[in-house]
């Protein structure tokens, strides 16, 4: 059983990454990055997201918001007057645990990719499956609640392998828990050595102004680019 | 592609319940009662199994970790002179993002059944596909921290829907957050209605002693059946 399903699941990823690419040349066509924001459920991306985009200085954002079902965190950034859009991965996509390339195409016409310059799409929770499949993307940003614990980039090193930037949040939390920072640092980097880490909280807005030049400087690369 | 994708889905299911089957026979013949213990990535879950384990007064109690890779858990709960097995996803089952019934059985030679009255099986962290696959388990609990917010059973519903107890761990960093408990209650009963719960936390020990008597009757449970 276990072959046949290697089989189907490689299948699977090659179509994957045929239509990420194609996603890839529509948001190149617009000029718009794209991040692709992953973490457990929890973790804390929704709040995070709340938080940077109330403020992203001549940055025009928006959002699509992967879950399996529900648009609770598309109606909470939309009150924030920024453009989301929600995919369900419930409706006509099997109740999957992650967003894939085929996914975010079907939303793609009701993304307004002609009237923003950074496209955040938060996926599905998940510390797994959302890893392996890309979506177009142009970085991959991961939220690593400091509260899930030291040893989660030992337990799930590819959702840490395959991230530019790993943002370890709820930080304010830190002097309640029983967790070190330092060795959580020390397994980020024992799977992705020198990958980049900031330390945020939605909560108190530590770290967030950092998070936002950060996504700033990745749009401006953009502008600043060639046309290929 | 994705009716493709959903047939085979279907039919690794069906394979998966035959499985299954065959482990509730095996467990059934050794009198072990089987507790499926989920949860999202760092909810807590072996935490609450170490302090869990440490003083079951009577109740013999072996453990099988399903992790993507590593063996840190096992090795913490192996360390309390528990009975302990590993199953890796990555080793032969693709890197799969939950157990199933399958990856069980294998690994059931290295389970010491006939010395053990509860196995409790901690299930890969995961709030989606877990939910998905039966494994020969009695009971289906789910271990859900208060950090993760007031909003996961309402996104993640089927995981809250197919188990028979929630159990509400981390409570003592409520007075740290911007959780609401009852709140967090609801949601649970909007998806589940009258399923059970418990507040608990494996730092202080809260309702620790609630969650051991819920397992020592449903061990009493089968002792006190009638053979089939």
């Amino acid at each position: 059983m276990h072959r046949t399903r290697v089989r189907v699941v490689e299948g699977v990823l090659d179509a994957n990454d045929t239509i990420a690419q194609a996603n890839r040349a529509d948001f190149d066509a617009a000029d718009v990055t794209v991040v692709n924001l992953m973490g457990a459920p929890g973790a804390g991306k929704t709040s995070l997201l709340e938080r940077t985009v109330r403020d992203l200085a001549g940055v025009r954002v928006g959002v699509l918001e992967g879950d399996v079902q529900g648009s609770y965190d598309a109606t909470r950034i939309a009150s924030l007057h920024v453009p989301v859009t929600q995919i369900n991965t419930d409706s006509g996509f099997g109740g999957e645990c992650h967003l894939d390339a085929n996914m975010v195409r079907s939303a793609l016409p009701s993304v307004p990719l002609a009237d923003i310059d950074l496209l955040v799409i938060e996926n599905v929770g998940n510390l797994v499956c959302p890893a392996e499949f890309r979506v177009g993307e142009d970085v991959r940003v991961m939220v690593a609640a400091i509260t899930e614990g030291e040893d989660k980039p030992l337990k799930y090193p590819l959702m840490y392998r395959t991230c530019e930037l790993v943002l370890i949040t709820k930080v304010d939390l830190l002097p309640h828990l029983e967790v070190d920072r330092e060795e959580l640092l020390a397994s980020i980097d024992a799977v992705h050595p020198d990958v980049e880490t900031m330390v945020v909280s939605a909560r108190t807005g530590q770290g967030v102004e950092e998070w936002r030049r950060w996504l700033a400087e990745r749009v401006a690369l953009r502008a600043a680019a060639p046309v290929a």
